[in-house]
């Protein structure tokens, strides 16, 4: 199978190419960007040095269709709604990782990304690439989860499908990684500022929060809102987000421990960890893992789940591999079956 | 004033000493280690080079009470309720920065910390001191909050005493640097495991739980649990503190900072951020501020509350200096009215 | 004493604010930025909330003239050199932190900073401020020396005026924190860029090179060149500097030692380590000190010196401080006196 | 092929299993462990949870013969000196990552290391596996150089094998990130006490200096010793050593660069950066290669050689996995033609 990649400097798309190339199944046959097109890829990205040789391509729609079968769209929310455009109405594939194809409501986009949306008819045909709950007829076209997503929905989706929980009581306090706020250049992304540095950003308004609130909500309707916070901190990669709620009834961490294995039983990309155990972020950095521990609290009746993933692998290019995987008919891991990379 | 250390080799001593060293009315007579006796203090701390010329000497109550008006005992749990007998037998002033003083209902020292606890009449005789609430009579017996515990009440305590809370709802999500775990070697201090890292620690299980409920219920007694998570991240200094919680009457942010403000304008350490700001960790560094941003979410009808300290400063060190300041009748900001270092 | 500083919003002003607030015997009466004039110094600074009263007034020679008896300009290369000329021209007191008038040579600073130089005559007026070597008659206009050069001279000072080197074996290897970049934004400060990363920077060619030679050719006018590299490591502050070079003659480590010792001897601030001892960054973290070790290798004939600074203190605004205690006759150590913040 | 790892609960030995379990050619067939023996491999390594389907034994060197067609030693200095001699009896092949079969002259591994050596004759047998330079005949067992030694020997080697240097003039500053340390707990690898922070050790000490010049004395006999220096930055991985000599003729950057380029023109883990560009320490993260960037600096008559390596990966188990390609016949790319991870 042959793929192209357009965003290709981005941490996303360069996570990507690193995924791609050691896939037994896929080629990637061309790399774009629109921004670096001067300079050779391996001026701006030493590690790639000698071992790409496609050169960095502007993007041209017409030339990917005629060489690739399907096109990765590494590219930021607000450009994605423009590229995917000639993609989709010449039915080509594509796998967006931008959150412009994700909320299916209108208005919603308009209110949480500030800016105009996608027509909302192109957006309908994007599947939610959520790889674990991925239902047929499949689309060919994917809007790739948000990161925080990604862990969040994981984290809740037993409980919510099993109805264990009261529903307002949800509360989620996220923190990310540096490179999930891209390249670009900040004052929240300043050394300095960011080293030995904690800071809670975009309180109650983080664009993911009706991206998880419609997933969730396709388990239980009658859920409405959640808490949900997001805060940096100073770690290169990796989401590491701690979930609470109330149960409708005790139960036992064990009993929590089996009914998550059970659920997850053929998803290998989610690892539930013993009782007692709560994974660190490290143990998932590199990977497409999503390591969740549980422990429920008898004092106050809640639940606490602990998530890690990486939020450029299984919160960004790892689930877009794995969808891609889904699309193509391979097996869900290939290409993503390596070890963590630790310490 | 003259005063001793007793654990001067620890963090938070040093940092006592630190603060000490600038305080305008305090003079430090002697300082005292077990456990480093046969080395200099230059030796093992060589930033202290030509700075400190008294010698480390070993821990002899009777001499220092001798020399001294107060002892702060920065050592560890369980150490200082052995420690502090004497000088409290002999009626001599001592601000103890360990855990061991606290608690003050039967059996819970024992529950939390596992071991065994300090005589009840001793632990009585000593006033809890969160520097912004202590009460006229003062004892001359200081038990210095924990780190946790200290920006947990002060995050809550406007919401509680104004009685704003739904009182089963309270979770707290906080995050501390390394230093906490103190100059012990383990798995969990080791760089190479640490770094980059992030770790849920002492799950449900946390020592401050029962300070910090024990506190909230002097404000509230019908509070009986909170949900508080402990988390490690990779910074060396500073504790990050998410608070959540609903109201019983829904309110503006506006009114959230009028309220916080007005409640700690006599504070001169606790600094209210503007409506629509949030502290970030490291305004605080090297200082003995608590600063609060707020926030409510009309959605959920939650308050979160984001509080940073430095942990060694209003988390021990500063506070425990504070106290100091309040026994003695000084202005409560000698030696604490020094800038954070920043960045 | 009353003092007005310029540029008080980058990490260098910054610093100088924090240290002279504490200053016993000066008054920080003005603080100027041309950049952030609109924002509060507390919006833009939240560890200031509350402590600074001072507005942040735009840069207007004449007014500051009025109110203050000396101003820090605490501003970047090139801008200094404007900044600085109305306060020389009417014979008022400057302390410049920039690298604008410290080479003293035709064209130098024109071939080390690409840009034009301060007017000759101007720069000849000033002194440079390298504290322990300030020599009579004194300037009232210092040049502070740049952070990497203090480190390099102090290291060299003793066995070049004693002429113990081979002289055209001198290597210096320095390595910088971010905070060295001040506050732009660039790749090279970009959190997930620098963060677990090292980077050899400006090879051959760092602004500080002529300067130091400058220097050290004042002690053996026989020197010709050094061999100076500076690499980026992922610290906030301070700088590590490793300088080698070959001896005429073998010595002890003891000799070497007394020999440091007895140079720096009266000073305060340069403190040599104890044999077989080299000092750690974090040991000078917050002051003023510079903190040297030494070895002699009999296999090689060379000798090592490990010389650590706090790039905005030794390296900025605390030898700022100093000149400014040494111009005005004060007690070289006033508002420098503090303990390093370790950990 | 069927190989056994020894020590794999070291950072070498997990790194090992990273790579081994994608190699194509080899199958890791059972694992060992002195230290960790009754717990799982899991527990302590939960990134590896549900992907090493293997148990963690005990170390039997005739069970290992009986199923392996190689053993990796990944044990520490001191240990796998004892270690090796079964399997070397036994004609059976070893590859050791440790320092014990390194050095071939008598004396020195007692001097530099303070204990006593394997036997003589065990260590003659073994080839010292500089990949690169590796020659023929080759034996069956192979001594994998230390980390700094491999960045420090591929860094001199054209310079040395081509004449060009004055010999009593190379010094090289290396640092290394604190999994070289390895996981035993000690101050030096302490959080609090490594992050932000640098610390030279091992001064003029280092147990890889006779390493490097016995190799550098293979190329170049009349070389007498080379000045040698060890710090520790905070990052978890990576050597950055930047080495220096005079030059016999003064060279420009172009040719210097020509010289390296065909050099290792067959060398595909070595990557000689363009005429003005040095490598970064991350560019070589999670991979085998060695990037290195040259000057010629006229005033001084010096090169400066700047080389990265992971030294957990080129400076361990990824070049003991070229090493076993090599001794195999296989490509010697097998298993580690990958893309660094970045960032």
């Amino acid at each position: 199978m042959k793929v192209s990649i357009v965003g290709v400097t981005g941490y996303s798309g360069l996570e990507l190419l690193r995924y791609l190339r050691q896939h037994p199944f896929v080629e990637v046959v061309s790399i774009h960007s629109s921004s670096m097109n001067k300079k050779s890829l391996e001026t701006i990205n030493p590690h790639l040095r000698q071992l790409i040789s496609l050169p960095l391509e502007q993007i041209d729609p017409k030339s990917i269709m005629k060489k690739s079968d399907l096109v990765f769209l590494a590219t930021p929310s607000g450009i994605s709604k423009e590229l995917a455009l000639p993609f989709v109405e010449a039915d080509f594939p594509v796998i967006d990782l931008s959150g412009d194809f994700r909320l299916k409501e209108i208005g919603e986009y308009e209110t949480w990304y500030g800016q105009s949306a996608a027509p909302m008819n192109i957006i309908q045909k994007f599947d939610y690439g959520l790889a674990e709950y991925r239902e047929k007829p499949r689309s060919k076209w994917i809007a790739n989860p948000g990161c925080y997503a990604s862990a969040a929905e994981l984290s809740l989706a037993p409980l919510l499908k099993e109805d264990k929980l009261v529903l307002d009581s949800i509360i989620i306090d996220a923190k990310s990684g540096v490179s999930g706020a891209g390249k670009g250049l900040s004052h929240s992304t300043h050394f300095s500022e960011t080293h030995d540095n904690m800071t809670l950003y975009k309180m109650n308004s983080h664009q993911h929060i009706p991206e998880i609130v419609q997933q969730l909500k396709k388990w239980t309707p009658a859920l409405k809102a959640i808490q949900f916070s997001t805060s940096l901190i100073p770690v290169t990669r990796g989401i590491f987000l701690t979930a609470y709620a109330k149960l409708k009834q005790p139960i036992s961490d064990e009993k929590l421990v089996q009914l998550y294995r059970a659920h997850f039983e053929n998803s290998p990309f989610v690892r539930i960890q013993e009782v007692g155990c709560y994974p660190v972020l490290k143990q998932v950095i590199g990977s497409n893992y999503c390591d969740i521990g549980l422990a429920y609290n008898t004092q106050t009746n809640i639940v606490t789940v602990v998530t890690v993933i990486d939020n450029l692998g299984k919160g960004a290019a790892g689930q877009a591999v794995q969808n891609l995987n889904i699309f193509a008919g391979f097996d869900e891991r290939s290409g993503l079956d390596y070890l963590p990379i630790y310490p």
